[in-house]
């Protein structure tokens, strides 16, 4: 097959539709990144480097500070919306909003801004769609931190052309109750490790989850059962059964903070954490950051709010990096069958980050008034 | 393959040892059923019919009343527990509880009592350990009413040789529950179906079952839950949970009145009834039973009780014939690795039912005093 071909001087919309339309599900990414390596290397001002479908490019231009402006180049799977289509200014179709609108305004970026006045690192990284120990991202930290030191990072990930700041932390647990077995015929032989769980699910639906504020920025948390699995036949008194919860946790908490709060909530049961990450604060008191929020605002007018749901910007926090989200689409939109993201939006993440890049005022006009 | 010889004049146990080192899982019975029925047809006192894998004998004497003898012959899943093994008056192996010592007993008397004081129609039937709908009784019910009719039936069920009257009956129903999707990133925007069981599931702890007297004998009820599912990612607020309850009733009631109750114990939940079969009362109150029990007495020393479980004698019930379970194994042994049966019943269990048949004193001793 022919190399596929990314006229990266195109059109914003053009290009994330060319995007769109090159299908990239999670595991399935060589192609679109072999094709994004190949554009990025027509710019001798871009080093270009190459990890599994990992493309970073970056400049070198001796400059204080360095700034990372990081997306993915995978989907979830396509569900019959390519190819996309452009209607009333909007653009519909799979990856539209999450994130390949965000990728395309990395890539006009990358080969259009010759002389930032911060070093660029611009990272299109696979497998953010599926298990978090397949992160591209992940793995490039694994393998080549330096390839993503920096002194602030953008996450173009959909906020609807807002500017979202840190993320909420994620933590599952299971709560394992047990009983004993019997027939249910004679069910006062056995104990119901299902009925069992009616203490726990009725704790979880009185809990009242906090607004935390951090840095100035409101973060929702939550704590909820998502699973539950008891008993294995209907003449049988089930002796076991498991409550899944998930907990959302503001960024001023630890993981091991947010454990105690779990297990504070549930006293007394076996509750087993499955997996936990932490959350990234805002990091809006770093200057850097604060010169992006003014450019962002310059443009879409509107406020910095918190980040609710884990994104790589924890990645970020976590190697030192303040970070925040900023892309186009709305993120309610992400992974539903009318994934569509409005063309103003594209545009409008295009300026601000164009005008924080090069230090001009957005030649864009602010968002809803064009 | 030459056809199994069963001898049905050799010691009962001998023969019980025989039927069971003859695997007839259920849907694998046509072996055994082919020598049951060779085995009867080696009398000529008796009339042999047949349908599907149920063979049906019986005798015609012109007797003022005809009772019906009934066992199954299919067992649960062989696993490793044969062949059976005979240590210090204990017959260890699959089917030497759950049935076919009863059997054995049957097979004796049907053999050897050529002038019983009651006609006698003796029932050797199929698929009872699986779904109800499959089973050879049910079947030969529908097919053939009148090789089951009858004044008085005894199921050879497993009750450690104790006379044990009607049995409770059973409903399933599934209590489904809704909410609505979202990310738990945001659960806010959701409304969580498996919280919702958290009230259902107390309300199931917090029931407090009955013990309700039936013609003299006390049945126990028990309402449970025996599954819980919902939810379907770790990500995702479910939008859906269903608890599946199973309510033992006692047979004073009707399958109507039985919903009610689940209804009226959780209301306004989504009940839906998924199967249900009444009960059986004792039927003690019957000249014929009365008489039963007396030689049953005589042998074992013990008092009629409630079985609990649900069992085919519900379906003499409906039939219009009172019936009782009676045979040799503790019931709480059906189905497990450890199955295993004490000789003293089995040689109870004949005495008794030879001692009734014959109207003569049971030659054999009070069970445990021998």
């Amino acid at each position: 097959m022919a190399a596929d071909i990314l006229d990266l001087s195109a059109d914003v919309v053009t290009l994330a539709r060319e995007l769109c339309d090159l299908p990239s599900v999670s595991g399935d990414e060589t192609r679109l990144a072999d094709a994004v390596e190949a554009a990025l290397r027509e710019h001798p001002h871009l080093e270009v480097l190459r990890d599994g479908d990992t493309v970073v490019a970056r400049t070198h231009l001796g400059r204080a500070r360095r700034v990372v402006v990081a997306g993915h180049l995978d989907t979830v799977p396509v569900t019959g919306n390519l190819p996309t289509r452009l209607e009333d200014g909007v653009l519909w179709g799979r990856g539209t909003v999450d994130m390949k609108a965000g990728v395309a305004v990395q890539l006009v970026l990358a080969a259009t801004l010759t002389d930032p006045v911060h070093d660029v690192t611009w990272v299109f990284y696979d497998h953010e769609e599926v298990d978090a120990s397949l992160s591209g991202l992940g793995r490039v930290v694994r393998h080549h931190p330096d390839w993503v030191g920096g002194d602030f990072a953008v996450l173009c990930e959909p906020t609807a052309a807002g500017l979202e700041g840190g993320c909420n932390g994620t933590l599952r647990a299971e709560v394992r109750l047990r009983g004993v077995a019997a027939h249910s015929a004679r069910s006062w032989t056995g104990v119901n490790a299902v009925h069992a769980a009616g203490d726990v699910l009725t704790r979880l639906a009185a809990y009242r989850p906090a607004d935390v504020e951090v840095e100035g920025l409101v973060f929702r948390e939550g704590l909820n059962a998502v699973l539950v699995h008891g008993g294995t036949a209907t003449n049988v008194i089930p002796d076991a059964c498991v409550v899944t919860v998930n907990y959302r946790f503001a960024p001023s908490r630890t993981v091991e903070e947010a454990e105690a709060h779990v297990r504070e909530v549930l006293p007394g049961y076996d509750v087993v954490v499955v997996d936990a990450a932490a959350g990234a604060r805002p990091g809006l008191d770093d200057p850097t950051a604060q010169d992006f929020a003014a450019a962002v605002l310059e443009v879409t007018g509107g406020r910095p709010s918190a980040k609710q749901g884990w994104t790589d910007v924890a990645r970020f926090s976590a190697l030192g990096l303040p970070a925040v989200n900023f892309g186009p689409g709305d993120p309610l939109l992400a992974h539903t069958q009318d994934e569509r993201c409005p063309v103003d939006q594209i545009h409008a993440c295009l300026a601000a980050l164009r005008g924080w890049l090069t230090g001009r005022r957005p030649e864009g006009l602010p968002l809803g008034t064009s």
